[in-house]
């Protein structure tokens, strides 16, 4: 991108990175091969002209941002059936970055999403492979959901009130919805897009219960697309986000499918009606599982995406200089800080960088707000929280992809280690970048609540990511689950699967002796989880399971991927490492009291270390979100363009506002003014 | 209301309580009377038939939402004009709960909030009394906003740019925007609806700054409502929140205004152009520190909406049973907590209840989902928390007035205390507030995240105000630099503000002797504060001051508040209270365990009584939200109505959706059916 219309700041900041930018967007992408190949995609899809709007969807009544996002959707569906996106699934990351593009184009979501990410791959891996070969075949003209949460019970799937009764005479599933609690709920594409569902519902035969199971489902007709009878179907109504997802609701009145109709790869049916009972319960919430290892990753790029908008809006917003003679607090921040670093650092390494830099900050008239420690403190976690939930859902994804492999030879040993993970990771993840995202938008200020900055779209995605596909406090609470039953198993001396190993150890060390190092913090984090297992107490203040695999396999990964790099790149890698650990934990210095024998005197000594990376970090911040590399059109965002015009795009979005469009609303005349002749009299 | 039609979870949670919940609505109200005039008006105004939308807002567009909400704001206005609504300003809560009323008939607020709420409070601050006397005389045709925020600089005031330049010639001030940055930006019905607005501005006379005023400045025609030459004005566009708030921008070129335009109270300019100072120039920001300290009992009453909604949805809201012979962990925190409960109350007054209860949960097959600790200890903090506020707001209005009245009589002593008070209170209480609606919503999982919730809507509406009037983390910056000061002259042997007076003691005790009563935990707040005041290093950890004062007042309020109503009532007040301290207590106990001599011991106890607590206040649980008294028209919420019909009212609000007004979308035709004939091929 040429440079002639960049915001100064921005150029300034981009020529203080002390690493290579391309590097670290090719390790980003997991190759340069990548990178090259995403780059193409975007270039295609993002000049398809049909896809730009004329009027942005904010100002859109309900109806018209449906009926546009089925526009641009079917664009892209088309562009998804040639093949063109398609190629990373399976792959390393588990979904696609291709979807992310889509995200991009619509702001929010498809109507046709969960038709490619979770119809098909329901119909991949439950249906029989005769199934498959009959409903994926080319030419299908299935447009499918997945039905799971009915307005009654969504997480606890046992709860779950359609009935599918199966009549042996006919040999057909009869599915019903008995009552108003039944009626499924929630699922995308369902009101008014999609012509057929994957319906989870209890097996009824002989009036014997089996259970949830999942049929193929018709909802509409092919042609003139009409509910078809039996089939009651709608829009829910607008949501926090998700505008354009046409979240739908579905109740059948006795509506009969054809025995074939239920996916039999794993449970069976016979004609006769004998049950054939699939090896494994669990595997009938394949896709749940597949779902929640996704969003792991899922979160971590829509965080980038914020973190992206936050620090380049921070290097491009100026506050005002305290007045010279007052000894105000940022000034009071800013030298005690000084004070610590110049001390802290002096010995160090970083002592050119960072002095150069707070001198330069120092000497200058108005701060940019990045210089702000508080400001460093709200946004740098952000960055490093997106890298470190990319590179664990990496490895939660290639732990997945083992697991099932395993699982189609037969071994299902680490089924209950892969579903306690994928829970726990699921739960703290989104959580996390649920409250990061706010981070980021409370750290743009008022600005950060305009729609036009994109944040509060990103905060409408991601805060749904804490409650679908597994509610998290129960993702919670089954974790705990299962971590109760490996401190029995490590109490009974048995041996226990590699992620909760260090229970053995800290039963039978009793504590952990603290060290301010990664490891030492991992330990710490160990030490809390297997202290609060113990005690069998963690309903309320539990985490430490999931931050201690976070931090360990984020700080491992870094240490091998750091010497794949070059020198500049490895320091900047482990510097966001480092403050992830030391962020969390001075954030639960509590625990590590509780659990660890950490001193007062370590506590001071992390939070002196926490604020010097975040100074370390400081000079490189614009050009570590540069590396996210994620273009305008995918960013949406006033705020957080590369070419940091900020305020010229906030006036020009708010000019496309149709209020705009004419000096006086019809309401002056309808309302305002015989408002004005009353008050006279 | 007749109980016919009501839940029978609801009915049964309301028989069970043990005081008297009209009693706690008197208290809530500040009086039986209150209550009565409160009752009257809500009669009064929500009758009104027009104030009904035959389409819920959220399915409009952003045009027709502004025109929708002028229709009805004029509607309002009118009503405010009768003054039947304005009865209680400055009496003893300081924003009258009548803008609530508002809040609820649009859902949102009202193009005209501003008029009432900032330009008539200013032009009776600031203005002189013969500029009162003309401006606020009957038949005025003003309607007007305050605009002090530009595109550039929002809480640093000194930013600002637009000026202010008096002419003494034509004695007049010529009101510019000198560049994009400078434009007004955000004041609500500053788009399309007023015709005046307060225009703070940089003044300048012969070439010399003199800061910033206050200015009366018309925009608009009063005839046509077209903008007066010189004037560039318009909406900024959508927002999260404040749909219909009709926020807008402002920019001038070189617009001229008489002299005695400039609001004169507190500075003056003459005709000659001689500048005569304000005795205070923190005067001039007195609508600012009005507004803050009005927030604290605003947001006590969203919260107060949001936690009547989630804690009425618990209670209807079932989980299904875990499997009989599983050990999972819901019963795991059950069983615990039971044995601890059992053991801790069993010699306890409390024994009685709690069992009684218990016994009630455990039996039952479908636990509904506020018998679970963990959605307890969600709900309940949000309850005690809108009360703390409520408390600690009227605290803070009296202490408002009384300063407002030593300035009147030209003592300026409490102000900065009170600005110090303002701020920081302004900053806890509005993020602590944004935290639990958002903690609520999350407590109403998948079904929380509808709009017909109305929690996505009140948290809109509350955490915009975590930004506006005073940064969050800028507000916490100035309380810092007055405790930096407080702890200065504590050392040095001077006398301090009662709010402070604790520094002295620690400054001499050094440490705090921790004690497991809300005095300890009051104290060791006030020692956290005064141990983080003396490091001067709480710019990231920082809130413990305002949270000493909320813990102090709230419980010295509900002491004092305890004596005068009935014992069953005052035990629950007094559990509320104890569990808002023992709550954050625990969520600081690293903070605690690093500034007071608690031991671990003391945090297990606190852990032990904090569950108790949960449990006591369970059977109460429905009342006590019953006694916020919040008309279901205000709560406009499909969860939370008092009848508790929760799937019924979510799928009667689904089907006013405009897209199921017919069976096929036309998007069907025009889009997908292309797409399915394509796969065809």
């Amino acid at each position: 991108m040429s440079e002639v219309n960049i915001n100064e700041d921005l150029v300034k900041e981009r020529k203080k990175c002390t690493f290579d930018v391309e590097e670290l967007i090719h390790l980003v992408d997991g190759g340069k091969h990548n990178t090259l190949e995403r780059k193409k995609v975007e270039q295609y899809v993002l000049s398809i002209k049909e896809l730009k709007d004329d009027v942005p969807e904010e100002y859109l009544s309900h109806k018209e941002r449906y009926e546009n996002s089925v526009r641009k959707g079917s664009i892209l569906f088309m562009v998804l059936m040639k093949g063109i996106l398609e190629r990373k699934r399976n792959k390393d990351e588990g979904i696609s970055y291709n979807y992310k593009i889509i995200n991009g184009v619509v702001k929010d979501v498809t109507p046709f999403m969960l038709h490619f990410g979770m119809f098909l791959p329901t119909l991949a891996s439950q249906a029989s492979p005769e199934q498959q070969r009959e409903w994926l075949k080319k030419g299908s003209q299935m447009i499918g959901t997945y039905a799971q949460t009915e307005l009654g019970h969504g997480t606890f799937l046992r709860g779950l009130e359609t009935t599918a009764t199966y009549d042996a005479d006919t040999e057909e599933f009869i599915i019903h919805s008995p009552n108003l609690t039944s009626y499924k709920w929630w699922p995308g594409g369902l009101a008014q897009t999609v012509n057929h569902c994957i319906v989870m519902a209890q097996l009824y035969i002989k009036g014997k219960n089996h259970g949830i199971h999942p049929f193929l489902v018709q909802i509409r007709d092919i042609e003139t697309h009409m509910p078809l009878p039996g089939i009651k179907v709608g829009d829910i109504g607008p949501k926090l986000g998700f505008q354009t997802a046409n979240n739908g609701f579905l109740g059948f009145d006795n509506y009969r499918i054809p025995r074939m109709n239920m996916l039999m790869k794993n449970s069976q049916v016979l004609k006769d009606g004998t049950y054939v009972k699939a090896k494994n319960d669990k595997l009938t919430y394949g896709t749940m599982v597949f779902v929640r290892v996704t969003i792991v990753a899922d979160v971590a790029y829509e965080l980038a995406r914020a973190a992206t908008i936050a620090v380049r809006y921070a290097a491009v917003r100026h506050q005002s200089k305290p007045k010279p003679n007052e000894p105000e607090p940022q000034i009071l921040d800013y030298l005690t800080q000084q004070h610590k670093l110049f001390i802290a650092v002096s010995t160090s390494h970083a002592f050119r960088i960072v002095g150069r830099w707070l001198w330069s900050t120092y000497t200058k008239p108005e701060p940019q707000i990045l210089d702000y420690v508080t400001q460093q403190h709200k946004l740098f976690i952000a960055v490093s929280t997106s890298h470190a939930f990319r590179i664990v859902g990496r490895w939660l994804w290639s732990t997945y992809t083992k697991v099932v492999a395993d699982i189609r030879h037969g071994n299902m040993d680490h089924l209950p280690e892969l579903h306690a993970l994928a829970c726990c990771l699921k739960a703290v993840c989104s959580k996390d970048a649920s409250v990061c995202v706010e981070q980021c938008r409370f750290a743009c200020g008022g600005h950060g609540y305009m729609q036009s900055s994109n944040l509060p779209i990103i905060y409408g995605i991601v805060t749904a990511t804490v409650t679908y596909e597994g509610e998290h406090t129960v993702m919670l609470l089954q974790t705990a689950r299962y971590l109760v039953k490996a401190y029995k198993q490590a109490s009974e001396g048995k041996s226990l699967t590699p992620t909760v190993a260090y229970m053995a150890k800290y039963l039978k060390n009793g504590s952990h002796c603290w060290q301010n190092t990664p490891e030492g913090i991992i330990g710490g984090f160990q030490a809390v989880a297997a202290g609060k297992t113990k005690e069998a107490c963690e309903s309320l203040f539990r985490h430490a399971h999931a931050r201690a695999v976070l931090c360990e396999m984020f700080w491992k990964e870094i240490q091998r991927i750091s010497s794949t790099v070059s020198p500049s790149l490895a320091i900047v890698l482990e510097q966001l490492a480092e403050l992830y650990l030391k962020y969390w934990a001075l954030e639960k210095r509590g625990d590590m009291l509780m659990y660890s024998n950490i001193t007062k005197e370590d506590i001071s000594s992390l939070q002196r270390r926490y604020v010097e990376l975040l100074a370390l970090i400081r000079p490189n911040a614009v050009g570590i979100v540069d590396a996210f590399d994620i273009r305008d059109e995918i960013l949406c965002s006033t705020l957080g363009a590369y070419d940091g015009r900020v305020y010229e795009r906030l006036m020009e979005e708010a000019m496309k506002s149709p209020l705009n469009k004419e000096p006086v609303n019809q309401s002056f005349h309808k309302y305002i003014k015989p408002l004005l002749i009353q008050a006279k009299l």
